[in-house]
């Protein structure tokens, strides 16, 4: 699913090239998440290899560390294009042709601002609503460790330019289905921390998702309120996929490195945001891995 | 009870002042809510009669907009002292000598730190942390309407000094107790919506509260679950304060004026939030709100 930031910077990016003089595709290998759809630019991404047809010379890829990430859209990097790679992830991919790479970059939204001012190009009012909801969404509202003096400052450039902030945050965060607070209820239920209050964890069965007709979109951000918990160091959140199949994702607040635990049970991610998926009935799973955090913790 | 731009803004004011030379009590009316014993002065603050044995000859009142919020401080009121108010609120009370209203800041803490601009004071990296934590609490992590461009300029200066910003957000955010989140999945088995949609309610009662051993600060903030759901209109919260004694609370997106609403049961507040207590059986108060609340929208 691509995120605020991957399809702010690109809508961003593509729109500011056409005020250059250049003829722009917009595209993302999945679908736009029906919360992004507000974005000045989302009635013209082309989906997946509904954007292969096309006859291009660059191909632009933004926030995207890995190529599996591009989906179809993939075949184009076996074309001979020239390829453009922006991104702010450590472990970003390197495209080839022309990768840049700022890890200090709280957003890839950061680094399209600067980069336009490289370009002599003043951001539009649509660009500054692309680019807001880049940042915005990458920083959690300014809160995370990403966040720098100079997300400040490029915000206040932003809003000079006259977005609506108030009325974005709306579109941003009060857009939630009844459906998503029934998701939420039922994933409260469930609710439990370990005796030491250290580890947190929530789960949601695919019979009760079923029978609430939810989708994987309604499960989103459920792990944050685990993490949310006063004493909590890491929180889980598991989802059974298919019958008997689990996904399990791990946040840390910065005293494990939860990426090695995910790795015992052959996922991956980063120290403090990681996932694995396990096979089997959810209450032995649950227990599993509780106990190899617990253990990490208690080695660490 | 005190919130955080009033706390910050007092800390930090009280704290610039010492680096004068001037000799400052830091007073509250009430003792700090939990989240806020973090602060820098935390532990200096005089609470409620506790401050009135001193010997002042300036009594300074942040972010207070009429004298009943001072509770036993109102006496300091009567004494022949200079009082200075500074505040943000359109309707603040004329405290009399010296009263500066700046309805353009976001917070009380923006004009403090415009003060100390003034007397030539450079912020101290705790006095930072007040001033960090009375902006962002005011705007919601910077995301309602008071928002401004210098609030962003105002935030990068701060962050320059030093402060650990994600490390003072998990201390604002992510210090929940298991019991606030018992109490969020008890609402939200209650939360319904009106056949329009535009109008959706959660209500807890007395018995659930007791049961769960709440108390009322376990129920902050619900009414924004509420708010949060994609088109409706104006949010409710209703809560039994005593055995057949509700409060309830209102939150207009802006086309209902929900203090007129919250005026027909003898409420007041805000165009915006306004709330209201009811006598009387829950289901009953429930249907007679919604019915005043669907009516102003229907004239509306």
């Amino acid at each position: 699913m691509p995120d605020g930031d991957c399809l702010g910077s690109v809508a961003a990016l593509g729109l500011s090239l056409e005020v250059l003089g250049k003829t722009v595709t917009l595209a993302s290998p999945e679908p736009l998440p029906e919360l992004y759809r507000f974005l000045p630019a989302a009635d013209r991404f082309l989906i997946g290899s509904g954007a292969l047809s096309g006859d291009y010379d660059t191909f632009v890829v933004l926030d995207c560390s890995v190529p599996d990430r591009l989906g179809p859209l993939r075949e184009l990097l076996e074309r001979n294009l020239m390829i453009v790679s922006i991104d702010h992830h450590a472990s970003s991919y390197d495209f080839g042709s022309c990768t840049y790479i700022d890890t200090g970059a709280a957003a890839t939204g950061e680094i399209i601002m600067d980069l336009l001012d490289l370009l002599g190009v003043s951001p539009r009012q649509e660009v500054a609503v692309c680019l807001y909801t880049a940042i915005a969404t990458d920083t959690g509202s300014f809160r995370y460790q990403n966040t720098t003096p100079m997300t400040h400052r490029r915000v206040a450039r932003l809003m000079e330019l006259g977005i609506d902030v108030a009325r974005l945050n709306v579109l941003l965060y009060d857009q939630k289905s009844l459906l998503h607070l029934r998701v939420l209820q039922a994933a409260l239920q469930t609710l439990d921390l370990s005796p030491c209050g250290r580890v947190a964890w929530m789960s949601i069965s695919r019979e009760t998702l079923d029978s609430l007709g939810a989708l994987e979109e309604h499960t989103d951000g459920l792990i944050d309120y685990v993490r949310s918990l006063k004493g909590v160091e890491v929180a889980l959140f598991f989802r059974e996929m298919v019958p008997g199949r689990w996904k399990v994702g791990l946040r840390s607040k910065g005293e494990v490195d939860v990426q090695r635990v995910a790795a015992l049970f052959h996922g991956g991610g980063h120290v403090r945001a990681a996932g694995a998926v396990l096979e089997g009935e959810g209450d032995r799973i649950i227990k599993e891995v509780v106990a190899a955090v617990l253990s990490a913790l208690s080695a660490g």
